[in-house]
């Protein structure tokens, strides 16, 4: 990296900390009530954009939330770079599990806590500052595109559209995100493959109204009771999803890959310890923890609530319960086949006495990509630049579902350079961001930009 | 009955219909919110017990409303009835359901609408018309004691500690009570058995936090999953609850009483139509409906919740679900081996990975009562005389915790005078009594309590 680089890297460093506090203040939720702080949020993004030297600058409309997109072209023969990064955010909820307020960032022991520190807000604050650096020292050596979403939180539902519709505006010769951790801490890790994502709501209706369980139980069936049975009725006792053909499609891993995953560290008793748990007892018997996250399907209720849930008891047979419900499918599983699995499987199960509502919300299908294109060679040798180790090729658990549509409609691979930790608690309360991420990850940034990676 | 009893009967009609609607109008809900109406309507029934001429006036406290005690002594060799019954109502939600205001009583084609009017202010006020009436006359035949709680409609729980402390106060030879419906209309019904009651709250802990269900999904156990398969364990696929030793000591409805039943008519689809079901589809195979609602144990969720439970989706796993569940017992079925059962089947089920919390509630046996001591006999006698019919005798599948506390703690049989009907919408918008029990039900009450009930 050259000293101008350097220089700017360093001067900018506490007015892009400040934005990132700023950025960190937006309450960005895509996923229920409250949105109205996700387009200022997009707006702000445009600002900070434009001031960084970004010519084209522009909201795309066509999802739930806009889409901050910019360009910046240094010459029509380098090859360009899209970079992709979301600035939605989850809910806060629990709010009291959390140790400082959720949307007031605050900096302890070298973390920055807030929700979206570490998914992804930290990580794209840091790409802006390194484009920063490079843009302002005359540095970027290749074409560069951003884009930065506000629905990934919710699945991406309209992201495919928006990319249909801006085809020729995203066309690049490569598309990198920063949404995966590092493997560990000190084990930087490219992310090659990603599992899908399906998600649903079930909703089950008994009677018309809540009705008193001493004179009606014994003659009304409970949607409660008949939920669980439903929901019971999806793993069988090994931990194999029951679904009729919910693994017809799974492509076995390769023993190569096997063989390399098994050389991981893979600290269980730690891992599991990090989220409260002694080791990982869920999911397939027999197969290995990694294989489990990364290439295997599964399926898990993400919520469930019917009746009665304050204090106390309340002696009714509710009118009705509802659970949701999420798939992680792996290639070559094809989403819309797992929709109608799922479906036919629930809808011949719905109990006499029961009405069902069966809602499949959204469908993502899973990805893989290449690691030996010139870009990726370039991302790797820039990371391993910054962080002293050659990255590890791994396969993340999450969805990121708008990779698949990057692979589709612009014919584009896809690769992370990752930043964070898999113990920032993304999705969790105290999500924390590691600040020497927002640093080195800036500096990988630069080389990974910059005239040459290797300097 | 006396000319004289009939005629102070008729000649204080007028003020008992206006006492009724002053009764009426306190908005004595013992649930939650504001409860101040309940100690001045407490204290309401104390000067109208006194004017009626009963001896010892007074509050019993302990629970969380006061109770209203009176009695009257005829002669130490008569029989000893309490009469118990409840001032508190449900709360009056929704209220934008209700016709007519629910605490401005109005009288409409032969009912009385308002809040309470069906539970069970209608029947204690024509109990105290009929008692005012006999003791008016001179015709009171046996020694009566009155006992009117506040908080009956949220389970009674400071109850068992009232009537342990004022056991000698409370002695009687039976305990009627008009706190249930006629079987339906012309078909008068002495409640003889009442299901119990045990309530429960099992929390499943999970990850310490809820954690990504991408991240974490085939690793770790999900606390909904497995909260779902222990509830579906709970029943076999006949209805049946799948709790060892569940139906152990449930005592089986005799023949006689099973023929009686059958007569009763039943018009499921009607019935089951009432609260939007086409059929009463739940319950034990192949076993008849009154039956399971009577005479058979059930075990019901009453409420459940974890994880996120907004609109959309979140993929998470969660840290944390729970389950609220209630089972109705019969007799035998002793509550403390109940208790036992539900906890052993409940933590020999818990898997590797999960916490379990498990809370036994509250508990209350079933009861049941003979329908021959010379008491219930004599009440038979003048709920015929009144109503033209012999009553029939039968069950209710709901539970009246106190009636269990009464035949534990001063040994006396309870026994059902019912008035109203099943139609009168007790704890829903639009409640009523209609007037025609507040007439022949204060005739009941004078046959009944008078010198002679076959007169």
């Amino acid at each position: 990296m050259k000293n101008s680089t350097r220089e700017r890297l360093i001067s900018a460093r506490g007015k892009f900390l400040d934005e990132l506090v700023s950025f960190l203040k937006f309450e960005s939720i895509s996923a229920e009530g409250d949105k109205s702080a996700c387009r200022p949020c997009a707006q702000w993004l445009t600002v900070l954009l434009r001031r960084i030297g970004f010519d084209d600058v522009r909201l795309l409309e066509g999802a739930s939330q806009p889409c901050v997109y910019a360009s910046k072209t240094v010459s029509p023969d380098a090859p360009t770079v899209l970079f992709y990064g979301h600035y939605d955010v989850q809910p806060a909820d629990p709010l009291d599990e959390w140790k400082t307020p959720p949307f007031d960032p605050q900096i302890i022991d070298g973390y920055i806590y807030a929700r979206g520190a570490g998914d992804n807000k930290g990580q794209v604050l840091t790409w802006l500052r390194g484009l920063d650096a490079v843009i302002a020292s005359g540095e970027l050596a290749v074409n560069v595109k951003v884009l930065l979403e506000g629905e990934e939180e919710i699945g991406s539902p309209g992201m495919a559209a928006v990319v249909l519709a801006n085809r020729e505006l995203l066309r690049a010769d490569g598309v990198v995100s920063s949404d995966m951790p590092f493997y560990a801490d000190g084990v930087p890790a490219m992310t090659t493959s990603l599992r899908g994502l399906c998600t649903y709501e079930i909703a089950f209706q008994g009677p018309s109204m809540d009705v008193h369980s001493g004179r009606y139980g014994g003659l009304v069936v409970n949607p409660i009771n008949a939920l669980a049975k439903l929901v019971a009725s999806m793993h069988d006792d090994a931990g194999r999803v029951a679904i009729p053909g919910f693994y017809d499609d799974v492509r076995e891993v390769p023993q190569a890959q096997l063989a390399d995953w098994r050389k991981l560290p893979f600290d269980e008793s730690a891992l599991a310890g990090d989220i409260g748990l002694k080791n990982f007892a869920g999911g397939e018997v027999g197969v290995d923890p990694l294989v489990r996250e990364w290439a295997r399907p599964t399926l898990d209720c993400n919520g469930i609530v019917g009746g009665y849930t304050g204090k106390g008891s309340k002696t009714i047979i509710p009118a009705r319960a509802s659970v949701k419900i999420s798939t992680r499918l792996v290639a070559d599983q094809d989403p819309q086949k797992m929709d109608s699995l799922m479906r036919d499987f629930v809808l011949s199960r719905v109990p006499a006495g029961i009405r069902c509502d069966f809602k499949a919300l959204s469908s993502a299908a899973a990805v893989s990509f290449p690691t030996d294109t010139p870009l990726i060679k370039r991302a790797a040798a820039a990371i391993e630049k910054v962080f002293g180790e050659k990255p590890v090729f791994t396969s993340g658990g999450g969805s990121i579902p708008i990779t698949a549509t990057f692979a589709e409609q612009i014919n584009a691979n896809v690769f992370f350079m990752n930043m964070g930790l898999p113990d920032d608690g993304i999705h969790s309360p105290n999500e924390r961001f590691r600040l020497d991420f927002f640093d080195r990850g800036a500096d990988m940034v630069c080389c990974f930009l910059g005239s040459n990676p290797l300097e």
